[in-house]
């Protein structure tokens, strides 16, 4: 008996958080999403140039999961959106109080959307909501393309899955299948949303700023 | 009080389990290795040539911990190696007890040495000790040359870093600074043994070997 309170008291404290987030981004209609993939999918890298190329249209702010390091953040500072650095500290995913008083120090009224870059793990960051209105998950196409098949959960519960580093596949540097990915990520999720992109060269970035604009319209309304 | 008796008992389960693992291993003097990265940094791929090239002279039996699927194990077996596969079904890391399981599948009588594949995670397996004799890290250049201080715990404990898909490098496909990486995991591990390599073309293919033969060799004497 006692082991079951214990682990209800640890998830609805998680549930408690991501209930008061919710509440909040609904009541300002902020758009908040969740950004989830291994370490080293270039999470950082899209969203600062997401945050560059967007800044005169949407107000971006960003809160980034690390386990150490603040240097995430600063490179989102360095396009001039705000952005509050967590600290797991060996921890492998955000929890919803962390993020809750991530937002505290944003400067919400400055903002439009919120994007929230969770630790570097394809498995765990799934499992925890944060409060979010959905998830993305990165995969670049370094990985390969069996990770839907062998790291289903991710992709079954995300909003848009952004191919990423697609600037490999020009060479055949990386032997990466996109049309088995697409097949297999809309097995697991009809509704998602695939969007191949390189925040290299630029290319598919037009086709993500164009859903981004439309969802934070949306939550606007 | 209730609390810490139940966290007492999950931890000296996978305790427990390790031990027996590691003591069988040292009976049979069979060297173990847990190999751990990011999904996607290319372990199946490095092992399978590795099975494949060192099998007239070390006999290896691998160990594949997957959430799903057995395609890693098919991957392997396709190089006449034996392999267990273990599905985790969600679970971020393989147990002790899950790997007790896979070495009595395997023909322990005709093998020389085992790796263990972990779940592609780079935080949670390694916090679980499965009763190796050493762990293994593995980075691909294309996760980016700040891993080790984003992620320091599992550089800190590995015997060896593989630094993989080292063939991206020519012709300036991904950044990454491999002297970085060096300084950076020597700081957190003064003795790590740190290996680039590329499964696809073969090079500093010959220096892991040389390192697993001797290691094979003192866990034999």
């Amino acid at each position: 008996m006692e082991k079951i309170n214990v682990r209800k008291r640890i998830l609805s404290a998680n549930e408690r958080y991501a209930l008061k987030n919710s509440e909040l981004l609904a009541q300002r209609k902020q758009l908040c999403l969740n950004m989830i993939s291994s370490p080293g999918s270039g999470k950082t890298t899209l969203l600062a140039r997401t945050c560059s190329e967007l800044n005169t249209e949407i107000r971006i702010g960003v809160v980034e999961g690390d386990i150490q390091t603040d240097i995430d953040a600063e490179r989102i500072r360095a396009t001039n959106a705000p952005a509050v650095q967590i600290n797991t500290d060996g921890a492998c995913h955000l929890s919803a109080a962390q993020v809750s008083s991530a937002l505290d120090q944003l400067p919400l009224d400055d903002l439009d959307m919120i994007f929230i870059e969770n630790v570097g793990n394809l498995v765990c960051p799934g499992a925890f909501e944060l409060g979010e209105h959905g998830k993305i998950v990165v995969l670049s196409v370094a990985e390969g393309d069996d990770k839907p098949i062998k790291y289903p959960g991710i992709f079954a519960k995300s909003m848009v899955l952004l191919v990423s580093k697609i600037d490999l596949l020009d060479g055949g540097h990386v032997d990466f299948d996109l049309d088995r990915v697409k097949t297999d990520a809309r097995r697991l999720n009809k509704g998602v949303e695939i969007i191949p992109v390189s925040a290299k060269t630029g290319e598919g970035m037009a086709q993500w700023y164009d859903w981004l604009r439309e969802k934070t319209r949306q939550t606007r309304a």
